[in-house]
């Protein structure tokens, strides 16, 4: 939900009272705790304490329990103002530092409080009008935080919790949380054995094992598919440039705290590159261009990197190398609509196959901080309108991100809900008819005249990195057949049938199937458990009797029957690249 | 040739005398020229100058003639030896700081000197008996050079020349040269649209257009073909580490001027990789592994980066971002000869559809510097002699290069020459004894105690960016059918018949070739000319008898023929992807 709609819910009212109740209990439970801030959020609220005594995670059952009793009491919440003056006194004089310094760093001259019983609050609200309205709530869970986000202040406690307006909904929130924990990216990446961290190389550097390879590669791999029917071609370009580039593109001044600079031993200043878009220039502009020959569309998935702070580095949701499957289509202005309905097509070829419905989300600029932007008003309101046609002749109903825009264009998100019913920005259409003008991009029209290229950045997974972490999570990593790492598994019953196994390892393996065959050991019953653990779709037993009449066993995924077919139908009848099964 | 074996030759003397007969005549060209050195090199000859007057590409005719004449007095080359003394004191005299500060720098007790006429020079030789052997000789070229290759000393002139032991050795050399011209890389690699270079991005740093990344994904996706029948999987790394994975490896230490490197705004120290083992030794090591489930065998094309010198960047040859097609295998000591043994097959299948034949050259340490190598001389005897048993094991005769082995282990580096006869490293096994050792690689033996590891390092194109350079050169841009980037082009008679040529280019498309149709509204010799420029293997011209047969007309580079064959015929009679044809 757009944050601007959101505010004016009652939900965002009983979460954001839900926090003043919170306080009011955090001072019952220590009468000298120090107040910072307590806002709602997406999934919740939170506040943002200092104790004076540390806080044991039982501590939440106590807050919780005194919370319960102020909101049982059904106290009804008040709103006054105070003077700038008097509302710094209320602070100094109640040693509220971090409130105070709130109330300080304000202009206004009038300051809105809301008051629960004895308890008032800075506060802009909205609120609900009484504590009895905040029928379902739950304190979730404690994480530090500085005071503002700086880390040179103090550390706070920072305690989130959730409201919804019934009981109902509440459960069915916390069971969402407890089954995405249990999907965790993170520990089902390492159960799985995708991808892997090592202290040596740092965080937010994933390595990727020989599954995770195979996921990825599914990935890029449809992807390129689906964007060779629309005349895609490849290039690759290095990872890093001289500093030159990005001062004629603009990066230098608008992205400096994000690349990683290199110098040389020469003293050239280069810098890892953070996106691919100002080298894909430079191979469209190494010759001329007739109108006859555009679009020019190159697709190129590589990995990009940015200085990203180690506090915010988390499994493969934010990383230092980014893997982008990105593309840059050079174009004619009257050609932009139907190159972006083809990079529609695409996006929704490919959610869709993964179980996804994107809807589309319009971003453009802050008419209010033309700043921010590079090129002319004229130039914005162009782009900004072809793209509203184009998602109106598609008959979307799109959501507007006003200032989502990037410094260079207008752009067309997709959001996608996961099974879990959480939301992800999906993929994304960036129109630019800036950078074209920074690097010269030209081409000859039908008048033997040069005229201005458009371009359009496009990225469908957008970071294979982040588009596996919500795959993983989505599918509770049980990937459909065509996705999972490892197909199918060959179970020999004892050793005797090892042969035999390795027979329709081999048979499937010519037949495209990502196969193993598990010859250790273990017990028959350990090696079926194993691959379980692993999600592997199908699990073929082979013994004595599918030996004699050249069978597998077969279980399935969830299946409880386990049939027993011939091999060549078994080869006949699955498809392991077959995207629809 | 191996250099100690090249010294020993006629052809070195004869190089050696034509480089001091050289010089004399540079003396009188210029009588005040400054001498410094002029040793014979693998191609020939050159001597370093300080010319007190500018030297134009003219004057090496005159220069010729002086050196013709002199040759013809068949003068005899003397040698005495002086005190170290008496040959600064000689230097001084004469006015030739560059010798002086040889000689000076010398610690011999006595210095031998080689004389012609009354041209005496410093020199350890050997040399031919009397000037009258040099038969054959030519100055190729100029170029500048710093004293000791210092960029801090004077530039000098520098005269190459080349002198074989008959007249038709030399005009066989000289046509290579010409031939070469004519197939520089850069050149035709322009002309055929492979790549591309932008003063923004910076030199060194190719950008691959769509027509290379075709020629680099044909020899990429051929070495996996090769490598995935020996079991080895693909995995992924980041182009960048902390600083403490080369501390531990030894590279941070041993490589610290080639690494390019980073410091993030927290203060941290990153590095972009100049090679893939430290990290592929992570993902080894995310685990336990029992002898059974070894080797493993990561294989990766990716990206590396060394801070070279921009003074020897050079297309393709020497760039900044290397392209390596890198393999590591982690196995048992008795795993290494079938490994190595597999990577040869490799090595001879890949090398030989290219129509090269590599020869085998061992890389052992130099026993006199034993600080330069990691490990212990018992790891490196045990190494040594594990390479060339298989040597002898495959029959094979590999020269011996004393010193060559890199800090980490012996290494067998494969040699071919191309069709113009120059020889090219193209291919490296490199067995590892030590790294493992550094990053506790281990494995659970059949006792159930932990053992260490052996690696292998495998490249087999080596870097793409150099290997392709060569394949230019080799096939001066008429690369074999499954290796053109455009395999063939469909040329409509006139625009009547571009519907069927789009049908033709989309038949062709179907049947895995890369196709382009040609609609400009050039005239047909010209888009046939521009197709042969392109060095594209079919031209498919279509007019109203192919529509009305539903045929082709196939003209074949360099055959006279031009026979119109039915499309479906065609297409059963020449596969895109066959590496036989």
């Amino acid at each position: 939900m757009a944050a601007e709609i959101y505010e004016k819910t009652n939900l965002y009212k009983l979460r954001h009272s839900a926090a003043h109740v919170l306080a009011m209990a955090a001072i019952e439970f220590d009468p000298k705790v120090k107040l910072a801030i307590g806002p709602p959020i997406e999934s919740g609220f939170y506040y943002d304490f200092e104790f004076t005594k540390p806080l044991g995670p039982d501590d939440l059952k106590t807050l919780e329990k005194t919370m319960r009793s102020i909101i049982n009491k059904n106290i009804v919440v008040e709103h006054k103002t105070m003077s700038h003056q008097e509302a710094v006194g209320f602070y100094k004089k109640t040693h509220q530092p971090f409130k105070q310094e709130l109330a300080e760093n304000l202009t206004d001259k009038e300051l809105g409080f809301y008051g629960i019983g004895e308890f008032w609050d800075l506060c802009k609200g909205p609120h609900v009008k009484s504590t009895g309205e905040i029928k379902a709530f739950k304190l979730l869970s404690i994480a530090g935080a500085y005071w503002r986000g700086d880390e040179h202040q103090p550390m706070l406690t920072r305690i989130y919790g959730t409201a919804f307006e019934t009981v109902k909904e509440l459960d069915a929130y916390i069971d969402m949380l407890e089954e995405a924990k249990k999907r965790d990216h993170r520990k089902l990446g390492s159960q799985l054995d995708l991808f892997t961290f090592s202290d040596l190389v740092g965080p937010g550097l994933p390595l990727w094992t020989p599954k995770g390879m195979a996921l990825r590669e599914s990935l890029d791999n449809f992807i390129w598919e689906l964007r060779q029917k629309y005349g895609y071609e490849k290039v690759e370009i290095p990872h890093i440039t001289k500093k030159a580039l990005y001062e004629t593109s603009g990066h230098w001044e608008k992205f400096k705290d994000e690349l990683m600079k290199i110098a040389t031993r020469e003293g050239h200043e280069y810098a890892l590159k953070p996106m691919n878009c100002p080298h894909h220039t430079q191979i469209f502009n190494r010759k001329k261009w007739s109108y006859r020959q555009l679009p020019q569309r190159y697709a190129n998935t590589t990995m990009v990197y940015r200085d990203e702070q180690s506090g915010e580095l988390s499994g493969l949701s934010r990383v230092l190398s980014i893997t982008q499957d990105d593309a840059h289509v050079f174009c004619r202005a009257d050609q932009v609509k139907e190159e972006i309905g083809n990079v529609w097509n695409i996006i929704e070829e490919f959610y869709g196959a993964l179980g996804f419905k994107p809807t589309p989300r319009l971003s453009t600029r802050d008419p209010q901080k033309p700043e921010q932007y590079l090129g002319s008003p004229a130039i914005w309101d162009q782009a900004e309108k072809a793209l509203a046609d184009l998602v109106k002749k598609r008959g979307a109903t799109a959501t507007t991100g006003v200032g989502d825009a990037t410094f260079y264009g207008p752009k067309i998100d997709f959001m996608a809900k996961d099974s879990l019913g959480r939301e992800h920005q999906v993929a994304t259409i960036q129109l630019d008819m800036n950078m074209p003008g920074r690097f010269g991009l030209t081409y000859t029209n039908e008048e033997g005249k040069e005229a201005p290229v458009v371009m359009i950045h496009v990225a469908i997974a957008g970071s294979l990195e982040r588009c596996i972490a919500i795959l993983i999570e989505h599918f509770a990593g049980e990937f459909p057949l065509w996705l999972a790492p490892v197909q199918a598994v060959v179970l020999p019953i004892s050793e005797k049938f090892v042969d035999y196994a390795r027979e329709v390892g081999a048979e499937l393996k010519k037949n495209s199937w990502r196969v193993e065959v598990d010859e250790s050991d273990e017990r028959l019953g350990k090696r079926i458990r194993n691959a379980e653990l692993q999600k592997i779709p199908f699990v073929l037993v082979v013994g004595e009797k599918e030996v004699a009449d050249r069978t597998v066993s077969v279980r399935m995924r969830h299946t409880a029957e386990q049939p027993t077919v011939p091999l060549n139908e078994f080869v006949k009848n699955y498809r392991p690249n077959d995207r629809s099964s």
